[in-house]
């Protein structure tokens, strides 16, 4: 194998209850990137269309993320990134995720397979960190494995893969302001009181019981998260509107989407995701700012192949 | 129905990573309670063998947790409850839970079964704050409903039932010294650091997805608790020492059980629990601390009727 065209899709990490640890991948909004062998060795980033991405190859997450593969697994050949970027940067969706875990996948097919895609959350974690600068695998674990993914702990990277509800499908809408994950950060407090964390887990770990019971009420009602999102969507205009709007619509359950702007929805059965759609959009119309939005069921396979040569 | 005899078991709470959410229930150990109408309504405490508990039924958790429940659903008959008291009060593995969880089932019971098992854990609850001081469903839920719960809302009472891995047995040790539950609770922090909660939840997370992919290594390597455990734990002679022989022992993890004294440990066979157990126990004998140990399944079913006429 020579070439290979993937896509690589957005998600949704910090969900609700599961901050920092639980994520899922979206399926109808993502980049496409073809990757290919070259007799120099070194990664060099090519074309670049869509969002705009850096071309130099030590600013960029794909080519940092597998500048990072290429020092455990050195290769004789080199590799050229292009890079069709449809997940804007800052979007909250996790673009910087796909490019990192988009690219060692890649570039992991070419090389005849050396690592797993578990294996692969590392040397992406070398790309992701320096786009957010933090340290977290719950964007690019849903992206390399599919489906809902928990970060059992980040520091030895052990990561569960979950089941998924059949009917579940995700609402994202994302309000075109600019909001850094590293502000998103810095408004958190360092400590929370102990009755909000107690809170917080009990409804993590029914989330996750939901999901193995196909338990969409339960589910519904452990979308709670009175922890990071009281700070957080002050930064969002009309979140409580926006959020509101989407359980009036009959969605499960809201919340910020990774560090927002966007926010997410979750559904049971596409037509009430997309009625959801229609209502947060509503709210955003009436304060006249931009945003895009996304239908999606689950995506339980992450990163896809679309051809080889 | 005039009279029932039951089996109410001990419980293990806070287990690990799930303080106030997560119990189960245990099988070798726990009370034997003979409910029987009598002609004048009300109720009484007839005869208390074993363990000293209070006869004054305002005083008894378990008559007011009957008490509780004859205000929702009153009767024209009342009822006497004789005990047979074989869990420490005070021991940490829900000696009062055992008590108000009980008799609220002989009861019901006895009434015709007017309350599902779940329903009857609020009227335990009143009971069991009388000894406790705290308002707490973490013991009951695991007595009443058996195996292993989880307490997504300790306001509203949303519990869940968790599936229970086949193999796996507990070992409990309780050194024999006194620690008030009050007192465990006043070294707790009101706010804890909030990377520690993260760790927490995501170690709790990976638990309930362990019981219900029966995945004995994650469960062992989510059985953490960086928050509770580091205070509690200083209240309890050789508690370091104590876990340490269990985990080489081979146990796949060891906690704090309640708010103590006991300590718990989870393995995988029968034969590691009886192992474990021996290892704790010869800690305790360096310091001449008397104990009680226990080796037991963990009790699918909950409170067992023994007899009844």
């Amino acid at each position: 194998m020579n070439q290979i065209k993937i896509f690589t899709p957005a998600s949704v990490a910090n969900v609700s209850c599961g901050f920092d640890v639980l994520g899922f991948c979206l399926d109808t909004i993502g980049d496409f990137m073809i990757v290919s062998k070259t007799d120099t060795p070194g990664v060099q980033i090519g074309s670049v269309t869509g969002e705009k991405v850096p071309k130099d190859p030590l600013k960029n997450v794909a080519s940092v993320a597998v500048l990072s593969l290429l020092e455990t697994h050195p290769s004789k050949c080199g590799f050229k990134i292009d890079i069709d970027k449809q997940i804007k940067p800052g979007s909250g969706i996790g673009s910087s995720a796909a490019s990192a875990a988009g690219a060692v996948f890649a570039v992991n097919e070419l090389l005849g397979k050396p690592f797993t895609r578990n294996e692969l959350i590392k040397f992406a974690l070398a790309g992701e960190s320096l786009a957010s600068g933090a340290y977290h695998a719950d964007n690019l674990a849903p992206v390399l494995l599919g489906g809902f993914t928990l970060v059992r702990s980040n520091k030895t990277l052990d990561i569960i893969k979950l089941p998924i509800p059949p009917e579940l499908f995700a609402t994202v809408i994302h309000p075109k302001i600019e909001l850094k994950t590293i502000h998103s950060r810095a408004i958190l407090k360092d400590t929370i009181p102990l009755n909000k964390a107690i809170e917080q887990w009990g409804n993590l770990g029914a989330f996750i019981s939901a999901l193995y019971t196909n338990d969409y009420e339960l589910l519904s009602r452990s979308m709670e998260d009175k922890v990071i999102e009281p700070y957080r969507s002050i930064l969002i205009p009309k979140f409580k509107e926006i959020k509101s709007a989407a359980l009036s619509s009959g969605a499960l359950g809201s919340g910020i989407s990774g560090s927002g702007p966007s926010i997410y929805a979750l559904s049971k059965g596409k037509e009430i995701a997309k009625k959801v759609g229609f209502s947060m959009e509503l709210e955003l119309k009436k304060l006249d700012i931009e945003f895009d939005l996304h239908i999606s069921k689950i995506n339980h396979e992450g990163i896809k192949i679309i051809s080889h040569s």
